[in-house]
């Protein structure tokens, strides 16, 4: 890499790697925005060339999700760990329940500020097997009549994934954090009642974060709340009741129309499953020598998580492999080995050299 | 403007202008930061080169500031819209009263906002003559024992600034809204508890807000208020509790660095106070043709307006100066007529260009 230009293949957790035209887009248009004349960093968000970069995001992400009318997409701030409690505080009455799924770190954190707001049950765990999967669908069962249903649809921290929606009765919301696979593939949006994704994986950058919200929850949040967190206040002015992150939205809009040129989520949920394929198959191919974290019908497609015979190998793999410009691939300290985050962005030639790599390295350490 | 990449001058109230050598570094390093291999774009937060340059926005900030010991820099997302929440639930204890000076829209939704955790005194309004100056020093006096005294030091929409610090108590503290004027010029940080501003017209683009808090004040926020609304929360991880905004903090780190090259806030202080001065003396010098909204003692050196004979000429105005390449000169609704935003980074040829055409205008029209 002695070329400091060169580009790396980047397997972090998030922020995350963004498709190569849309950074050069972005980098073209920097200084100035083709007939506007002014950068987009600078531009107001009052200006008629921003709003029809917002509104044209917006736009765009409901016609990438297919989603079905009767639902706002907002672009807010604060990330996922802003929406733990922006989703108690707006969902969960006085005196009310909610339902959440622990399935790992973000799950808990979620639980966690939900219990500030309200009371909360926790109707399905696999904390008892390290979060090595997702519980199984006739686990889930909702309590009479909960505020909303909560669920983590993908884990990055132990590299698992929902590859099924749980069934809840139609008139329980059910609510998905789905910061770490949003837009891995074609998704039934009219399953959830609220969406909300941090925007450094799959979308866009970070420091903005998406929410999609069906629109008879709005008005469920007690006035007193503070107004930014309210979702209703964003949904009224269309993401510009305040300064929102201009840039983020901008971003976001190329990536969907990056998204959107590529044949849509079903091309999306192609390229993910064969790329995620690859690694897994490496991975049981190997003798045992490399052991996935995740029970196989929990495996997710966005985070790959592997063991290695030791620690001291786990090492050597990591320096190995960054000095092979194979980067970021050190585990959590939850799981420990491996992580590889594969995200919509990711190269599937980044795949190809991280398994040529693995078995390069079996070979001469294994 | 037949060059669609060729640069306005724009004159918004936020986001606004950036030094043109910082966007210049940020395009030509946006594929791939020096040395790194990635984007700033895509790299994670907990990468060392992220923190390097995270740490070195919060010493740099520290340095520019003359931050004497005592205070945390925080890199938040919300704009001052979350902050007019955060303010109040961190630092007004249950029962507890805080004291508000309202000088504008601004000050008036932080006041809305504390309302909702507990007592607001308003005790000092220029409401009575529009928010046309702020109001006398000798005219605020807190009450017996608030928990804190808040201030917006400059008033964006109608064009007026506090150039004097208001005299509280010491074991009072003063809170400042400064987001439309921080940096502006030297100031004394330690007559102040908290500052805050968000990042889209002095120090960065939309979507971080920078927090100086001093220490003390830190642990006073209840322990069940949502963890990212605490700052504790972010002084304890360095702003890094959280993915925080990265590209945000990258721009305001280069944005701090070309002020200490350019000569730190006295020579900033210099140049605005000699751009604000050439635009007042174009108003008063008009014979009455343009009119100041704000009064002598309590003008902008950040936003100037003004107002012509006739809402009709007003338009006028605002179109032909477009035509000529000077963009966001509408007033807003609250005052009507001109406004002019000049901050830190506006370069003075666009004041010169605009006395320029306010001269050749009045000429025309009057």
């Amino acid at each position: 890499m002695s070329n400091h230009t060169a580009r790396l293949f980047n397997f972090s957790a998030g922020p995350a790697v963004l498709p190569l035209p849309v950074l050069e887009q972005a980098q073209r248009d920097l200084l100035a925005l083709p007939g506007v004349g002014m950068s987009v960093l600078e531009i107001s968000h009052r200006s008629k060339p921003f709003e029809e970069i917002c509104f044209a995001a917006e736009e765009d992400f409901a016609r990438l999700a297919g989603l079905p009318a009767g639902y706002k997409v907002l672009f807010l701030q604060g990330g996922a760990t802003l929406q733990f409690s922006m989703v108690p505080m707006n969902l969960l009455p006085a005196g009310g329940q909610a339902d959440y799924v622990d399935t790992g770190v973000w799950s808990a954190k979620a639980i966690q500020e939900a219990r500030k707001v309200g009371q909360v049950n926790v109707i399905a765990s696999s904390k008892g097997t390290n979060h090595d999967r997702v519980p199984a669908a006739a686990g889930i069962r909702p309590t009479a009549a909960p505020a909303y249903v909560h669920m983590t649809s993908n884990n990055t921290i132990f590299g698992t994934q929902f590859h099924f929606v749980p069934e809840v009765a139609p008139e329980i919301p059910l609510v998905n954090d789905a910061s770490s696979d949003i837009f891995c593939r074609p998704v039934d949006f009219s399953k959830f009642a609220l969406v909300y994704a941090g925007g450094q994986k799959n979308l866009s950058i970070a420091g903005i974060t998406v929410v999609v919200v069906r629109e008879d929850l709005l008005e469920r949040a007690p006035q007193e709340i503070p107004v930014y967190l309210r979702y209703a206040t964003h949904a009224k002015e269309r993401s510009l009741y305040n300064t929102p992150p201009v840039f983020g939205i901008y971003i976001l809009h190329l990536v969907l129309r990056h998204l959107l040129a590529e044949g849509g989520l079903a091309a999306a949920g192609a390229r993910n499953e064969r790329k995620a394929g690859k690694l897994y198959a490496a991975i049981d191919g190997s003798g045992g020598f490399y052991r996935g974290h995740a029970q196989p019908d929990s495996r997710s497609w966005m985070n790959v998580t592997f063991r290695l015979p030791s620690e001291e190998l786990e090492k050597r793999f990591v320096s190995e492999a960054t000095a092979q410009g194979l980067d970021g691939l050190k585990g959590h300290r939850s799981v420990g080995g491996i992580r590889a985050s594969i995200y919509n962005a990711f190269p599937e030639a980044g795949v190809d050299a991280l398994v040529g790599f693995m078995s390069d390295f079996q070979r001469r350490a294994g």
